[in-house]
């Protein structure tokens, strides 16, 4: 059977208090829209049919897919009208009604209930801990569905019902094409409701088929930054549950971020406040040192960040040792065994296998061969003001601390620069290469004395 | 009706374990007492009578305002005792009794207390969800209240009694008067209990009024570090709800913390693990970086502050950028579109439009005109062991990396300064000024040879 | 009564997806078994039996102790058959049953299990919010013991019972000679269950005695990376407890890690986030800001830690002023009164009273005097490529910004050494030593012109 998937998207969110539109509010990392379209994809559907109004261009442009239709609801006038414009594209079969601020139905129970409709219809209910403000499901001595009842329209031991309805549901094309022209907005805001359906399929006999979410949370929609933020946690906590069931080790899981992917080897370490963004591979044995941030990088196995590390763009090979308070920038490549340490930045750069830049560094545009040390202080003058310039530091080189590379320049392999080195020339390899000028001391100066004393 | 506020302020706290005054013990970044104090004022009371004892100068120092009346306890003998040494200092009405160590009252539910006691008497109760430990609120057929009957005392039926005193009240300056004097510190403490005043009204047909709180943590009292750290995060909590009501993205409620007043514009977004302190004012599209901390800062629109930042008393620019490790000291003055990038601290300087402080620099006591380009690990040498001195460096300079620029010195319009020059004169503009002696290769040098190794 | 303790500790531990054995995985920055170990030591126990077989090796590398007894488990056949392993070298009298994966049972409650047996056999039971997957205790009428019924096995009645057994026992080493050569696999994993013996008891008629866990959770076993990171959260969060009770301020228990030993003086202050490990001392009103990591320090009273600093192996005297992004690495040892600020590094390095090395600086094996102003910048080139050289500097001396002290160099008390300057030698007492060149102005030279224009 043909599956249609329509997603109403079109929703300004009002309560947001934003300029973004609401199906673009970020979560893990992503828009809600897109967690949306991620679980409509796995089900390999026919079309995917976004419903767009407010900030339409802003969402297509952040949401944007080949296998993407879009359909403006140029009104905002209830659910049912919303799908409505979408009926002029729907092929035959069923359609299955998603919403852009429902973020966490499972693919797989989405899957359920395009099954349980069959020809037919299925609402997606949960059993809510709290049904307040949810239309209760009627059904006739706990079996047949009889209809929904709406907070407002219900009776008191109707409002005990905890069965509620989410408002996702699987329907046959051809009895969306029925009933939503007879659909009426006889409510307080004037709305054509999509779940009105329900009492037009039970009416005709139509026998209604509900699924069940898994978890109540499963089916959490999104209004506000306070719903956005329970709503990320349940991400986030379900993203770190999949890490450690894999054999990760996350010190706090209620203190972890995975904004994109995270494909971790066996005994990876993470510890606690780490921010993961973009695609991050850590290799096997890596450990992840407290607070840091990584986005878009590949680490080999065993490497070890330290604290407070701040890794973007990056690789880097089996052994290293990165931090605490190291900054690698997208284009940093380090070889096997190097070492990066504390308040070293690092960008565009190859770093050959063991070596060292320990302390206090800029390296970039730079190409570092092997077991270079390069002493503290160091830095590569790769701006000239308005050009980009490559510094390349042969095998073995030693560079005394408090250097500064201009590039473009070339120090030689075995090379040896002395501590203070302004070089603007290339170091000839195996030879020791210094600046400055000589080291004088006057005898006869006085200490300035004090104006005022501050201390800073 | 008249109101004044009595906020009993004298116990030591000593299951505090500290050399603190208990009511000074921090939350949100402000004394207990504060709390009180602040919801005590939105009252708009006649007076606000502070009863101290321990540690008094140190609670007076801290909290003093012109509209506090210190009273002294010299002798802790029970809140009854306490309320009767500001006796002599109330005007007729209505007293309000509050205490320093419950700090999360609403004012609100102050107000309500003092309309309800309308000249008679009205107690502040809870239901608790664990009635342990507090005296519970007898009433006849669940009506008028007919008294307080303390844990103790208290019959089985009585203990499982979920409405409880609180322990605030607001009660009529001539009740106080008629009853106070006849409490008995008839109690294994040999204390004066305030609450006994209930009882002597209720004897002599005095009608009991009650308000509840809305939340049970609004009760919430202080008197160990652990339920001091309860109290801190339901207030943070509170902060983080207010600040999502208003739009702000908090990536996660339970990692924020504000001591002290943020006020944010629209669409602004604070990552987890942020701290601010003092007055910050975020404008619309700032975003705070993970493990930030911010305190006394005003960011105008589209600030953009990575991890790891540290900013204090410092405004910035509209759109700047700053960080990831980003140390802006107070004086700290950025222009719209400066960059100021990783291990980089700026201190008492004005930094001009599009100017970049990207690495490893120290920037103090500095005027930086626009669109300057300082290198890496360029250092103000602002400090010559007694005075500090300004380095003013003009519009479009380009400073080399590795540069000391000896104040004071000025580095003219346009001028570039070589990398790795110790700036002693001023440098004119429009032209390049080095410093450095020449590059010197010696050939026949050899490296020195190990006598251990070790690393480092 | 001998007591001789049995820790079963030869699982793999295969849902942990790890090449660790499962009872070294760390809780708390330690050893799983460790933890178990030192429970079972505040016993004072005759000997302690240790169980090993899969990752013996790591395993008794990782927990050595003079006082353990390894016993080979070739094959895990079951706790029946583990225990049977010890048996030959049990000497007469109690024999307490632990689990290396279950840590944290106090040792209070291990010898009220002991004292309870007292020449017979008592379990340790606990009441399960949910029961489901244990073995729940029948009794006679609430009474005697009269057996353990597994899940599996157990009526619908039966499974509504809420005590069950932790699997721990204090046991006479009489019965378990007794009756663990009877205990049959007779179950689907084929498995010897040394819980059968309880049944073998009470077929003979010796009453079984029971002990409760004093919390639901101390008896939380370990089987994969998510219960890790539950009973990881509980220990944490017990620490934080204790330090509170001892009168710490913790600003966010849920946000504190404590992997060792913390020790706190009077009016300490722990801001979010901090993590500690190895053995920290802090004494009176220290404060750690957030986010700092401690290892293995001492900090004397008034020490100010300043966020985003990491202190290793480091002593640091009292009113010291640390950070933020302060690092301070093994033998770092910092009198009274030093600040050390942002961006800086100090190594195996004394530094005297009053001394200041604020910004941007590596210090490292070098004994800096009292009083030394250290300018940014500053950098101890203490390492030539094979060997690490010291640097001295006395009292009083001024160390200019962007300078290179070469060790092994001296800097003369009260010397000044001038900003950016390559001290290859001594630095005579009292006098300014400047090193580099002229500075130069070439008014003729033009600036660079744009190949490309990027940004870095």
């Amino acid at each position: 059977m043909t599956t249609s998937v329509i997603v109403l998207a079109a929703g300004k969110g009002t309560r947001m208090n934003s300029a973004l539109p609401k199906v673009l509010q970020p979560l893990g990392g992503e828009p809600l829209l897109a967690h949306v379209l991620s679980a409509a994809r796995a089900l390999s559907p026919a079309a995917i049919h976004v419903v767009v109004g407010h900030g339409m261009d802003a969402v297509r442009r952040a949401c944007d897919g080949d296998d993407l239709r879009w359909v403006e609801q140029a009104e905002q006038l209830g659910t049912g009208h919303a799908v409505t414009q979408a009926l002029p594209y729907l092929e035959a079969g069923t359609a299955l009604v998603l919403y852009g601020d429902v973020p966490l139905v499972p693919a797989e129970t989405l899957a359920a209930l395009c099954t349980a409709a069959s020809g037919g219809v299925a609402l997606l209910v949960m059993t809510a801990p709290d049904p307040t403000g949810y239309g209760r499901i009627l059904r006739q001595d706990g079996g047949a569905v009889l209809g929904i009842v709406e907070e407002r329209d219900a009776t008191p031991a109707q409002r005990r019902i905890g069965e509620v309805n989410t408002g996702l549901m699987a329907i046959s094309v051809a009895m969306l094409r029925r009933y939503l022209p007879a659909i009426q907005p006889s409510n307080a805001q004037g709305e054509y409701y999509l779940t009105d359906v329900i009492g037009l399929a039970v009416a005709e006999g139509v026998p209604v088929q509900t699924v069940s979410v898994q978890h109540a949370e499963d089916a959490l929609g999104v209004n506000d930054k306070a719903q956005l933020a329970i709503v990320e946690r349940v991400l986030q906590r379900r993203r770190a549950e999949a890490l450690m069931r894999g054999g990760v080790t996350v010190v706090d899981p209620a203190r972890l971020d995975v904004r994109g992917e995270l494909i971790c080897g066996r005994d990876v370490f993470i510890d606690v406040n780490c921010v993961f963004e973009g695609r991050v591979i850590l290799g096997d044995g890596v450990r992840i040192g407290a607070q840091s941030v990584v986005r878009d990088c590949e680490l080999a196995a065993g490497v070890d960040v330290r604290p407070f590390s701040h890794l973007e763009g990056s690789r880097v090979g089996a052994a290293a040792r990165i931090g605490p308070y190291a900054r690698l920038r997208p284009g940093a490549d380090l070889a096997p065994d190097t070492h990066v340490g504390n308040f070293v930045e690092i960008k565009q750069a190859r770093v050959g296998r063991g070596s060292k830049i320990n302390h206090l560094s800029y390296i970039g545009d730079a190409e570092v061969g092997c077991n270079v040390n390069v002493g503290a202080g160091t830095i590569t003058c790769n701006y000239d003001g308005v050009n980009k310039h490559r510094t390349v530091i042969g095998d073995g080189a030693f560079i005394g601390s408090g250097s500064q590379l201009v590039a473009p320049v070339t120090v030689g392999e075995g090379a040896t620069v002395g501590a203070g080195t302004t070089l603007r020339k290339d170091a000839p390899p195996r030879q020791l290469t210094v600046g400055g000028g000589r080291q004088v001391t006057l005898s006869h100066w006085r200490r300035p004395q004090s104006k005022d004393r501050t201390d800073g």
